[in-house]
């Protein structure tokens, strides 16, 4: 049997690197052996802290050339989040709560997204549907997974799908929600150990909104006004990300985990229509966003409105 | 609650009208009572036959614009295939055996793909993990889309998800699968009643092949002799349809749907490498291709391969 190839996003969160470990433990219960999770990058603490508490080794990093491959991705779609050589790789597979977009396969596959908060969820009900055991340390790479996307269920990502999945998981990882979830996020929320390019890259995408390609960076905190004493610094590598990678745009959102805000500073080509997107008028490029936790829902479809 | 329409692909097949008339079933068994199927197309003659033997009426014609409408897509993701103003409308849910190509959304939704012979075939399963009630009309739609993509099971398209369907299915619609199926095909098979203008546009689909843009039309007969008495007309037809669409190479494909035969007629440049590709010499134009019935796996990639 041939190589499958399991991998989530580039920048890879908590749960584009769960789901791949997830979904490769899926296929192996499937019959496929030959399955294995790969990662797009490195490892950041949060997902770190989730993996050593449940005994599970980081996927390898993907360096192979994916044409002609065997490819099951997970946690995204669009190809300039995926590998560089996903055009030329036969998709067998998605599982995403993604939009989609920027995808294309040349034969029919299988194909399976849900509007829910979280991959992992897809994939508890994947389980489910198959009466497939789920491990303690699957079972606690799902919650990890639907924690960190939920931001604790906070989120207005996460569904009554995400919540019931982690209450019906964590007898099985032995652990409790609340307390894990916080040590878990505080894990990931350290800002003054990393410099500004760390930070901006740490959970950054790329979108394409009419005539702009727009980078949106997302930093959870416990304090955002430690983030933003590095003002200058971030904007220097933001404006020095746009000419690298091409941004048009780029909006790093800086998000209280605690209380569940958002502050963000952007840089780039029409930038007042940003603050445009959430009706207010940007101040020295930043503006405070009361509730704004999620870049999926509260984020990137008001900027795609305003530049489309 | 807004309405949903619900609809398969323009040209629409027994899968389309049957599929969009399913999952407004299935959508009202969910509590979405707003959900109304409709048809991008006129209904052909194998359609109106199995609609006719379960007494189900046919779609209303879509003509509404989609704008901001809610959508509900079956056996079909690609917006060249779709209403005209899909673009605009906000897709709720994908149901498709399809590649995916030229789809796009802003927003996360429900998608689901399989490789499998028939979108009514994911729709069966749909039923069966929900525990769905499956009415006799329903079973006997289900199993019409299941006959007309799989010609009776014997297109190399049709799965064993596609035999399994439609065996647990009949005697929920009370029918014999081969006699029944042998009717409906044969509803829909009758070409003395069609210009050779109509044969040529039945089911054609342009390639491009590698300098030459290829035409490849498929007509469905249980008297393969009956269409080839028109050679003439239909070579007539062809030339100009050629010159008036550009295309430098047109291919009939007449498909006896009893033996699971086909016929070709070529006309155009290179109408040789035709013959080539399947290792006969056409003789006026014309070769008889044992076993060959479907277009998307035993005759484009064929073709595709001899002009690339």
């Amino acid at each position: 049997m041939a190589k499958t190839y399991i991998f989530g996003h580039k920048n890879p969160d908590t749960d584009a690197i769960s789901s791949a470990i997830i979904m490769s433990d899926f296929e192996a219960q499937t019959g496929n052996n030959e399955a294995q999770a790969f990662r797009l990058g490195e490892v950041g603490p949060e997902t770190q802290y989730a993996l050593d508490y449940f005994k599970v080794e980081a996927p390898e990093l993907l360096n192979d050339n994916l044409a002609d491959q065997n490819v099951i991705l997970v946690d995204h779609n669009e190809f300039q989040q995926s590998a560089d050589t996903i055009a030329d790789a036969t998709i067998q597979h998605v599982i995403d709560h993604h939009r989609i977009a920027n995808f294309e396969t040349a034969a029919p596959l299988y194909y399976r997204a849900e509007p829910v908060g979280c991959t992992a969820t897809i994939l508890y009900k994947m389980y489910q549907e198959r009466g497939f055991e789920i491990k303690p340390e699957i079972a606690g790479l799902m919650i990890s997974a639907i924690i960190s996307d939920s931001l604790l269920f906070k989120s207005p990502t996460c569904t009554e799908e995400d919540v019931a999945a982690a209450e019906a998981l964590k007898s099985i990882a032995n652990i409790d929600l609340e307390s894990y979830g916080l040590e878990m996020l505080k894990a990931g929320a350290s800002t003054v150990d990393k410099s500004a390019e760390e930070l901006l890259s740490l959970d950054a995408k790329s979108f394409n909104m009419g005539n702009h390609v727009t980078r949106i960076g997302q930093v959870n905190t416990v304090d955002i006004d430690e983030v933003f004493d590095r003002h200058g610094e971030l904007e220097t590598a933001m404006l020095a990300a746009n000419n690298e990678g091409n941004y048009d745009l780029f909006v790093l959102l800086v998000t209280d985990i605690i209380n569940s805000d958002s502050k963000i500073l952007v840089i780039g080509d029409d930038k007042d229509k940003v603050g445009e997107a959430f009706n207010v008028t940007l101040e020295n490029g930043t503006a405070f966003l009361p509730g704004v936790v999620s870049r999926k829902k509260q984020v990137v479809p008001q900027i795609t409105d305003v530049l489309s």
